[in-house]
């Protein structure tokens, strides 16, 4: 196990997986392939640059090319899509022609955003934000439309995280989502309190509705929704995205859920000396207990360092995801963990749900904010399967402490019987996770 | 089971025990006793309206006497002290003379401030702040005292808050602290940011340092430290408390760690009709396995409502604490959660540890601030025994998290494995509690 290392995709995954890889042997040949010209960003944290809560672009880049060649003694190589992947000669072949032989292969080639089917779904001032790239098409064209207006497609995390930024930034947002309410994957109840920081906010929110056509003006786009044109300066799609599987695919890797190559634990697909990590490649479900195609960084960077790993000669398998994500939009956090209750009862389970509503700290704090969690067990059992949780001032406090409890098998009685920790200014008396509980336990102590 | 029920003492373990068994049986005579002029305030919350971030003394009271006297219909007492319980008659004496018969009894009077063994540790401006009452002889001192001097003995959780709330309300502090750091209970890495946070304020801490004498004056205190005469306009003691657990005791009670009334884990103590709960009392340790004396509000509203069941005919068994806490002061939270290393050798374990600082948020955006976790651990099993955390928007997030962890038996290396959420705003890619356990397994997914 040696030899060179080749990574397709220098972002998340392939840099974890390298820079693990380096770790591992500090004389390894370790050659990255990234299509794009930069490396090493941030991508969470665009919206936020788009926004100006980051000020300097260059803070997104966690690391630059040059320290990566210097310091990592990584062979990046930018602007350098791979084509094809020849495993039988052991080869990659770039878009200028040159094959690159490897001993070890990983695809980090990501996810796309998907421009749904829509007539002008691409015209030029509609656009996606993905990566650094797109972020500099958007921002240039920001100030013409500042106190313009803005569309944004679809209110899921994404598409809300964007909205909240164009906000800042001083448009006027208007997002339509095809579903009956905002952050379709949450349920309702732990939605509401995403619409009402909306409404607060400077963005206006349909839901419900679908768009109907995109069409280029000389300064930007008209939206045609239930049969009235609008006019917009420019439209942001948050859609979705799909796996960039297509190389790895036609090199004979397996596909999985939602067509994202199909790895182990370690993340080997099923062509020898082939590893893929992140958004292109699926992960292990530590509570469906199969793999899924869960595009996260996380994920991503997780995977990555487990491959580059595996790859080294240490095998340390991946435990697997509980598909914990959360976000942010117009001062609001929000997030889920685990399954929900549709998830559950496909897997077999015999999910039950309970809501409710408590605060972040004490009640007679200054400050003092709702907090809505929801818990999502197995009735017969008791078993927590997932929740979710939306508002307050540390929705991480209440995910994470849900990403543990999930992961270590705990009941919904377990979760009632914790002693947390307590101060007015910090956390409530009895923290809303508590009292979700309890109200299922009905005498929790 | 039922008849009279009789609760001595008006705040959390009482309280909650009232409001438990009124629930049980709308029905049942509830008589509660309250030796002072107020029940049922947060008494977390003296501090912050000391620093008048609580603005409204009333804030402070859950629920007035007449709301419990008519809403819940509970016979309260105010200015009722119990002078002696008579076991065998099942009755309570009251300082004024009266016998109130009882069929159960709950002994829920709390904790007192211990003065230290200093001479003029009882002078008229040496204040303790444990109920409303001290609260308002403080804060008479106060206007007077403004732009003054106030010196606070102790630098444990308690006089840290008081410390941090007199900065708020415009006095210059000084603290002394006998132990060689701030926060004795938590390991000097931790303790550090406290240090620094204090610095930043308007209080200088003066750590390995005792006071020798505190000497009346006329319009303040003379505090004698190191042999020096230094002048304050009050001094508040920090000093540790102690339970009020002499009624118990002198009905026959058996006393435990501290000195605190011993109970099962239905608050039942040794002799029969009398049960006890909150912070005369003793609870149960799920990692130590025993009963400890940790006087915490949590301990005793949880404990208060098991007792409320257990005397209502419904047993629950009180699941344990593990001893989780925090405080804030200077803007910075902190606290602990389960054994320190001390602890869990005294126990048998043999414990290891590791420290490490993380961010609250992704480190690119404005506002992050670095947190620092503690883990100890199991050496020879890996098992988490507890763990601290100082600093960032939301320590709850790292002490409920740990909570989890410690309760469900987790290992350091299934705490590195845990899928935890991320955005940049709101957590890290890599959460300080994962950097913690990663650095010891070496090798985290």
């Amino acid at each position: 196990m040696s030899g060179r290392l080749v990574v397709i995709g220098g972002d998340a995954a392939g840099l974890s997986c390298a820079a693990e890889a380096r770790r591992a042997d500090p004389g390894r040949e370790i050659v990255v392939l990234e299509r794009g010209r930069e490396v090493s960003y941030a991508a969470c944290g665009i919206p936020y640059w788009i926004g100006r809560l980051i000020e300097d672009r260059d803070d997104l880049v966690a690391n630059t090319v040059e320290d990566l060649r210097t310091r990592r003694r990584l062979d990046v190589r930018l602007e350098t899509p791979a084509e094809r992947i020849d495993p039988e000669a052991r080869e990659v072949l770039t878009a200028d022609g040159a094959r690159i032989a490897y001993d070890d292969l990983v695809i980090a080639t990501g996810a796309r955003a998907v421009r749904p089917p829509v007539p002008g779904a691409d015209a030029p001032r509609v656009l996606t934000l993905r990566d650094l790239a797109d972020a500099d098409r958007l921002d240039t064209l920001l100030p013409a439309a500042r106190g313009g207006r803005a569309l944004v497609v679809g209110a899921g995390p994404i598409g809300l995280e964007m909205a909240g930024n164009l906000c800042r930034r001083g448009l006027g947002v208007h997002v339509v989502e095809a579903d009956e309410a905002p952050v379709p994957s949450l349920h309702p109840d732990v939605a509401a309190p995403v619409r009402k920081a909306m409404a607060r906010g400077c963005a206006s929110l349909r839901s419900g509705t679908a768009v109907d056509a995109l069409l280029p003006r000389a300064d930007g786009v008209a939206a045609v929704i239930g049969g009235v044109e609008e006019a917009y300066d420019l439209v942001l799609l948050g859609t979705g995205v799909r796996p960039n599987a297509e190389l790895g695919a036609a090199a004979g890797c397996a596909t999985g859920e939602a067509g994202a190559l199909r790895v182990d634990r370690t993340g080997r697909t099923t062509v020898p000396g082939i590893w893929a990590a992140g958004d292109c490649a699926t992960a292990w479900h530590r509570i469906l207990e199969r793999d899924v195609w869960t595009p996260l960084a996380t994920t991503a960077n997780r995977m990555g360092r487990v491959v580059g790993r595996d790859v080294s000669g240490r095998r340390t398998p991946f435990p697997g995801i509980v598909g914990a994500w959360m976000s942010e939009a117009f001062g609001l956090g929000f997030g889920a963990v685990g399954l929900d209750e549709d998830d559950a009862r496909a897997a077999g389970f015999a999910p039950e749900s309970v809501t409710r509503t408590g605060r972040d700290r004490a009640g007679y704090m200054p400050g003092a904010e709702p907090v809505v969690v929801r818990l999502v067990f197995d009735g017969p059992t008791g078993r927590l399967l997932g929740g979710a949780s939306a508002g307050g001032a540390d929705v991480a406090s209440r995910l994470h402490a849900l990403s543990i409890a999930v992961t270590a098998g705990m009941t919904v009685a377990d979760l009632a019987g914790v002693d947390l920790a307590y101060a007015p200014p910090l956390a409530a008396l009895r923290d809303p996770l508590e009292l979700a509980a309890a109200a299922v336990t009905g005498d929790a102590p």
